[in-house]
């Protein structure tokens, strides 16, 4: 699991499909010694000093804004938070004309979180400044798949030959495409499984096996990654009702004992208790891993931040 | 006046209700020494540095939620606001949910504000990080208190044994609740007076006396402290109209020389100026002390942030 | 170009009017050294450490608002943030009393933008702090017209004996009033042009020539500087259309070639592209200098932050 790379080709983290398995592993081990930085009573270190972080959120957020600000706070980065309500971006300006004006105040880097699917790109394209996609429209939120991988290496020891089951709304996810690039990259068997629906056409061209019913994506698994039902993006649920849902797609404990002796359970969170996840699973101690992730999201965007800043310095 | 204790028992502040009358001065005598920080012109002592406070502000504030901002600020912790809208909250998630991902990124206190009574004990009971109430319900709003015993404490050089009135919404204010609690604690003798609708069921029973008319309230009074009509709050007033109020229950000069000659005026802010208080009696120079109150609450919170947090380090 | 003169007379920066040519010189003299900070890997120097710096912003914005929090870090000030949403504002506080509890807190500057012309001036009158107006109404907006200022000097070495065009909504636009105080101060000649709705009365007495064509403005011109149309403020267009707008005072490449051979393009943004300006002329490297005025932004406040603030702690 020794890295074999000391920096990442890009300046940017646009999403998880650019990167290199090594790359990949390099990101993981750097995220080790960053975790222990937020267990100490001083929880800094001065990495990224007087440079400054621009948190261009354009799409609500909380814990992955939230998650970036403490991890730039204990890089020591100044931040600043940019938000699409109360901003100029209601009087009409474009995001290209909102981003080359930030980036005239000379930000080191912009986490970007936007509606539109290569909106990160269209950034990292025309700035200087580095540029981390927190969530792009359906395509991906490379930190997400990051922070779960961190998650799952840390309980298993590694990443290659386990069984990932990813269930739930793969149609409207960003967090499965990127988990998905991710862990193929990295040799895990990857299955999904979603009502018909909610399956985009043609995955399985990313290398994974699809299935339609719960059972059978979780008979053997070691990790079970449930995905949120994102009530507020659909418009009208694809799917007859929540109840409906939680009967056929909802992670229960007796369902949940069809996976491997010491199986996990994730999901990114907010999660809607009693729709796709029983509470008896998600406050499971033993099983779920769900605040793991959360912490863990804290140490991955601190390495990811001082990777692209340190190569910012040195340039 | 020199405090018994060095210490808080608790490392959670969710009430007065809960304090010793030691443990009062210590955090009176501690904020004195605080105060003497904000009148620098380096306005920053390093006692909370690389430690992480979140200010998770579930319902709208201005005065409490910057001054305890500035307090942390001038301690030199990282801050992070944390507020309800645009928030996974309105995704429907649940406080303890919300609070169990707040915590999973370390943070070392978690000042909140919340609408529910007990929403600060709640989260005490269940996580690792230090609790501050700022305000829960119509429950308690212990730092208030603190700051008001401060500004009496500055002027009279004592609390024990000086009249201390209360006029107005007693029914929904959880800083009388709070200051009730500490004025008695500290032998006090606390008078309440407001409209009947305005004064809870065996209010009696902590201590206090109660009047029906201001004039009966402000005689020999020592503190006169003005309380808010949350018009905001009551959905319909408990009485016919504001003018009748303010002709009934509002603090006008003449009314307030029934006071003792020394008496202070206090009110916690915002005001209704010509609702609760005459205009010329909160402007009043030599009487009131609304001001004074606002800047001790920025001691006064450094004080409380300090000793939780030193004790947090010391375990 | 040195200056004759090393602090600004007043302790406030309410407008541009009240400044003089060797104060304005100052200013522009102390951003320069403090336009290459921006530039180093490390953005920050000690000057404000430990000064406490109130934005307070009553209106919507964001470019100011962000270019000031920038500032104020890389001076390593401590910022905080005060809207009107979510604040005691809208529980019906005037202004004079939320800046007066602002002030109990000792912040050292307060940066304020407020719809009514002269708020910055009320503020000043009764608070001890330093007040910086970001905008009153249609009054002054001074720091734009500084860091317009700078960036022409910088081009053209100079100010007095430019000749300098202003174009658009003159009438709503507090820029266009700072402008003319400082470019008629720093003797250019200054031309304004607008369709006869936008121009107020007697504005002639400024200083200024007027005129009614796009046309003979740019004639001639070294800087030809566009002003926003504030579509969210009129309620109504004073002219018929945007399109007849465009095409009658819309700066298109072809009207532009009028100007000089050296002429500036300006607009104090945010843009709209189509109506008073063409992307062709916005985006033109050689002519625009729209991002250069942003970043200039930065190390005018800067400076003007770290005099005021450096007369603060001499004082």
């Amino acid at each position: 699991m020794r890295t074999q790379t000391s920096a990442l080709r890009s300046r940017h983290l646009l999403g998880i499909e650019p990167l290199s398995p090594e790359e990949i592993t390099l990101i993981l081990d750097t995220a080790e010694g960053f975790k222990e930085v937020s267990e100490r009573p001083v929880k800094k270190v001065p990495a990224l000093r007087g440079q400054l972080v621009i948190n261009l959120f354009m799409e609500a957020s909380t814990r992955t804004r939230v998650s970036f600000e403490i991890a730039e706070k204990r890089l020591s980065a100044d931040t600043l938070n940019f938000a699409a309500s109360g901003s100029s971006v209601e009087k009409g300006e474009t995001l290209i004309d909102t981003a080359e004006n930030l980036m005239a105040m000379h930000p080191d880097m912009i986490v970007i979180r936007h509606k539109h699917p290569g909106a990160p790109k269209m950034l990292a394209d025309r700035l200087p400044a580095s540029i981390i996609n927190a969530g792009d429209g359906a395509h991906e939120h490379p930190t997400q798949a990051l922070l779960d991988a961190f998650t799952i290496r840390e309980r298993f020891g590694r990443l290659a030959g386990l069984n990932i089951s990813i269930i739930g709304d793969i149609a409207h996810s960003r967090v499965v495409r990127s988990n998905i690039h991710l862990l193929t990259k990295m040799k895990a068997n990857v299955t999904i499984a979603a009502p018909p629906t909610l399956i985009p056409a043609e995955i399985e061209k990313m290398g994974v096996r699809v299935v339609h019913s719960l059972d059978e994506a979780i008979e053997g698994a070691d990790v079970v990654m449930m995905l949120r039902i994102q009530l507020e993006r659909q418009g009208k649920l694809s799917f007859p009702s929540l109840r409906e849902y939680y009967n056929t797609f909802g992670l229960t404990p007796e369902r949940l004992r069809r996976a491997n002796r010491n199986a996990i359970v994730m999901h990114p969170g907010p999660m809607n208790r009693g729709v796709e996840i029983a509470s008896d699973v998600a406050d499971n101690a033993e099983r779920s891993v769900i605040l793991q992730q959360v912490t863990n999201g804290v140490a991955v965007r601190m390495a990811v931040l001082y990777l692209l800043g340190g190569a910012h310095v040195v340039e």
